[in-house]
């Protein structure tokens, strides 16, 4: 990975971004389906000419990268997923142009979600959610594959079953111990299938789709655990070893996550003066939250048996 | 409004943005309720030496500005609405300070949503959702209130039964006349209630919560329609409008709302170039979105009677 | 400025948001000027039946809008400056559509400043600045005219010669005098021009580019004091005032000034534990700079023969 | 690099992000210097216990890592650059805590720029410019050392002298080839030093200060060519290039050099419609600035003795 080039090391990739698709199918019931993806192209190719003395004949132009978004779109005629869709343009890159040797693709969902007016779900209604359905392939022409798939803004607070304690005490330490304080963070995730190669991809049009609501939901229950008693976190680092291993725990066919949980501080309000001692004194119940500084919790589990 | 100052017209405010503040209840039964405020001061006051002549003997520093919002979060013993603690914080501001004539006190709630596990409500666990409530209380040193309260970041996308036709036509027009094309938005309403005093305001604790809820309600089923047929829209000016007039026309208490709704454009795809001409054909399938350039669509609707 | 409609009463407005258009000219010594300019167009007109009727025949499609900036870019065959260009594209949807009573264009442009390589201008090259200059032009179709320009972004700090004393101490009040401390903000300043209609507008090409410089030099100049001694400044509000006051003084055809200061605040560190007393001792040396919360100050400045 | 964990391959970091601080030196002459920076802090430690079995006692807390950059901060009594003061920071933690192995100190500057009034500098007056410094430390106990320096933000355009031809055509490509385009980019540059301990760094206190002040001019220069001149650009792949191997060329103690330059299109403008073939016309005057889709070009260059 990387060439020789007038005595130097020299690396390179070119590749589009912000490519934004909308994708429409209407079922035979006149119940639609809509996806819009902001997708992000990055090719590794053999066209060192154009660096070093401004040949472009091995060049793949980024607006022909773009065009092809939008051709493959149309190719979709029954709705999949958005790693089957990513799984296909980089095969596409790597297989139709003889100079591309790694295809990148990366996509984020927008998350528009169904419509439901009095229970009913809307057959053409859609309104924005939250948090957003990630993916990342990479694509060799060898054709090894590497499908990674994650969230990102998944924002969550528990407002008890929280503590810090214990952790070393040294002349720049001031924070309190404590064994009841708020959990607020806003997880990022990315876990990676162990699929390696397009023939051992799933034929499900959906089962990515699927499994992404199934991995969002056992991180959720991690985190937060039963609906009644709840489940004590005694660090943020904790909390996000438990939620990782429920992953690689339930689902044989991940290989490992990558998990980035920033500890987005609610501090305790306590105000004072000269002259009046006690302004607002902290009984568990005002906060001020902040997101600047926040602390950064950030771990990958794999099994072993997986190659990173 | 103004003062005649060296010469000069003058107007002046002072206050202060970006107070966030979380206050959290603990239900005997155990549940939690949480909310987090953005909140944004603002004083009209009699302080017109501090200006010219640099004595800020009748300032409100804007730091006590902000330690009062902790104070005044510390003081609900009970749940409360985001309109009546901005009620109560200016209320503070206009009969505290003599210099104070008027104070405006804007909020924006985040989204955090109650967490259900496997169906059940989570007795502390919270999650971020996508649209925000937002209010504005305008208090005078009279008694005299205006309150407004509001959504933002409301996007809303029918994938059908959308049109435009029949518009003015000239050398600058190119856009085609369709009846059937995406309609997306981001919705920013605010809507004032007809109570103009104190003691005119409900005492219902979460009056101004549920009602937000109503209004969000209306404002959706109007724009969507009935589940299964949908309405057709001819243009966004008239599914703004349609909307406005549900509102007044449900809540005999709110007396004007405002809607802002941005047209987000879905762009149909084609492609061509000279040696192919049809790369892409748009069959109502494959969209560009984008959000530049978009749209402005804007109103506001009152009841005659209102005195704006 | 209203219309009644089915018993309420109504105001609307729809327009274009965020065209972008870039014009790059060539002077005849193989010199290049550029401009970039974000604009944002506004109309009131008569279509109230698009709202009440679902009937468009009476609307300008904000397409059309869009596409008019172009063209009237492509007409601008020499330089000129921002407010002329909005001048004009106002003037164009008064005259050219009856319907359209009024017109509100907004501009932005992005700083691109002329390239030096070793002391000399660069024939065609550029580097983004930083503060960005604005305009607001509101043309009516009696002919009519206010124009405004502004500067957004001009983020300013003075390291002494500031203090804050002698304000309203009360119970919630922490914040100690002093004066000594950091000054710093993000000046958003607009100015009015006494100009009322098109044909008192200055005719030489690039008038309000210069005076856009001119007026930035008398802000930057009252906010900073002389090189070496600078100047105290005992409030926001006292150097705002002094600014403002200085514009009106210098440019009799300035008829108002709005100037925005937030007070953005440099907070003294120290730090304490019970185990160590003394961590960090504030010496007027080490800060801890927060965009959050922040001061607001805001005031406007008028000629008393201006009507606004 | 990674621990083996209850039959798992495990990695983990801990820091604290969006640390802000500043710091101000005055000079014997009344002269007074600030920096503003946004530190970063991660640490790579010995902590197993706390994720696995919920035991805190190897773990930095996060909030210790904040106070001690202020720490840092208060005992430098003379003016360094960024990077020395990163290196210290970076060092504390690798010797001062046994548990930790290295840590990564990221710190972006904010480009505070000493006023100019009439020509004549400021004594304590700043304005905020534009593009900003970066730096990464990576320090490991060992006292291997890993200094890299950067640009952000730097945005740049050349309205002539740039083409794009010769590239791949396809099915998929439209894009015409051309002699003559606007050229704009917003580069991102990070260069690495030789040094790899803490005793080869070099003891000048602002040598890293003024090589960034270097390396961007070579960068510009290269970048824009003489200013009658300037320089044909086949590709922003070759441009990047000769600016990458112009910086290795002149800066022998820089072993490598990364850059991103993401092609941001000024689109020709064209309009027409049926009934008007000819709205508007491009002639090299009238451009569609868009940041959305934008091409992205990537690339290092290292010496070959490197080992990265």
């Amino acid at each position: 990975m990387g060439d020789e080039v007038e005595g130097f090391a020299f690396e390179q990739s070119h590749g589009k971004s912000r490519v934004r698709v909308a994708r429409l199918w209407k079922g035979q019931d006149g119940r639609h389906f809509i996806v819009e993806w902001n997708v992000n192209i990055s090719l590794l190719s053999n066209c060192i000419p154009a660096y070093v003395h401004g040949d472009n004949s091995d060049i793949v132009a980024t607006d022909t990268m773009k065009n092809t978004v939008y051709v493959k779109a149309k190719e979709c005629s029954e709705q999949l997923s958005m790693e089957d869709f990513a799984i296909g343009l980089a095969k596409h890159f790597t297989s139709f142009y003889q100079q591309v040797t790694t295809a990148i693709i990366k996509i984020v969902e927008k998350p528009w979600e169904r419509m439901y007016i009095d229970g009913q779900p809307h057959q053409h209604g859609f309104k924005l959610g939250s948090e957003k359905h990630t993916t990342e392939v990479i694509a060799k022409k060898s054709g090894a594959l590497r499908v990674t798939s994650g969230v990102e803004g998944l924002a969550l607070l528990k407002t008890t079953k929280s503590g810090f304690e214990g952790f070393i005490r040294d002349k720049n330490t001031i924070l309190p111990e404590t064994r009841e304080r708020m959990l607020a963070t806003e997880v990022t995730a990315s876990w990676r299938y162990a699929f390696e190669s397009l023939s051992s991809i799933p034929t499900k049009p959906l089962y990515f789709t699927e499994r992404y609501v199934d991995v969002k939901k056992v991180l959720l229950e991690t985190f937060f655990g039963p609906p009644k008693e709840g489940i004590y976190s005694p660090s943020v680092q904790s909390t996000l070893y438990q939620m990782a291993k429920a992953v690689l725990g339930r689902f044989s066919n991940i290989s490992s996550i990558q998990l980035k949980m920033p500890n987005i501080h609610f501090l305790p309000v306590n105000l004072s003066s000269k002259e009046n001692p006690v302004i607002v004194k902290f009984e568990d119940d005002v906060y001020l939250p902040t997101d600047e500084p926040h602390g950064t919790i950030e771990a990958s589990l794999s099994r072993l048996r997986s190659k990173m």
